[in-house]
């Protein structure tokens, strides 16, 4: 049986970190603000890749349909830390007009930093709850949208609460090991 | 006169934040590991990329033509820094097999750093003086790349010493101010 034993000789299969972004617009429900966007879709990415979010189809991966956001609003970029096996993710505001909102950490155009394991990010009406899952996978990761059902300001339907500054206690490395595992 | 009066008009150009390389390489006489850099040739690029270095053509602005060279080597991002008004770099490297070396600081697969603003990058026996020279546009900034007549970690002949441990001391922010302007 050929196929069995190509499949018991194949490397084990290495988890993936999943970055899952929970989106929010006031207006969602009336306009096709997050149409760019597929949702409950896992999708793999390369760890090569830096994955941009903005208006403009030719420059960006994903994608709002709505002319207030800038043709590429904000960047996404895999890499690892010094002192962890595992991915972690950074952000920078590529925005000349708007900032980006990272908790409550503002980043101006070509400001970036590393993201919390979970944290709020916000431009515009744009609300995006960012939450990292960890694989064991270095090379590729995956991304899944979500979409909110009310403001994730308002409301903390999400598990753990996320606190007024926008990032949740369990993204400190301190409390990591109890809290995640 | 038309011309004149557009030129009179247009707007005050900024100056370019310059990024140069001073490249060098043990056997760059006799093979052709730098045939796909132009030297002295200063080139314009958008801070929304992300410039990548390595073998492959498809994938890096920058190649080298050496099969010990990794597809994609390492990459450079523009960024700002939060207390700065001039470009700065983050340097990553996107090698499995091989270390990166910022200075005297060893990146491993995915590993990033802020460049200094004078610094020694190696990997394998590439070596690279990475030099920032400041300018006022934040959208564009520009490469150059030199070619080093000799091995920089056995001279220091670019004005500055750069000490032991890879960095000049004038890439100290404290100093900056001193010596750079």
């Amino acid at each position: 049986m050929p196929a069995m034993t190509s499949f018991e000789d194949a490397d084990t299969e290495e988890t993936l970190t999943c970055f899952q972004v929970t989106v929010y617009h006031p207006n969602q429900d009336h306009n096709q603000v997050f149409q760019g966007l597929r949702f409950f879709n896992r999708e793999k990415l390369s760890s090569m890749e830096v994955v941009k979010f903005g208006r403009s189809p030719n420059l960006c991966h994903y994608t709002f349909q709505d002319k207030q956001v800038s043709r590429v609003q904000f960047s996404l970029q895999p890499f690892k830390q010094f002192n962890s096996p595992v991915l972690s993710f950074e952000i920078k505001n590529l925005s000349k007009k708007t900032s980006l909102l990272v908790g409550n950490i503002e980043l101006g155009y070509l400001n970036k930093m590393d993201l919390p394991g979970r944290c709020i990010v916000r431009f515009g009406e744009y609300q995006f709850l960012m939450e990292k899952e960890d694989g064991e996978s270095l090379e590729y990761f995956e991304t899944c949208f979500v979409r909110a059902p009310r403001s994730l300001l308002e409301e903390r339907h999400y598990g753990k609460p996320v606190p007024e500054n926008g990032f949740s206690s369990s993204t400190l490395p301190t409390e990591m090991d109890e809290n995640e595992y």
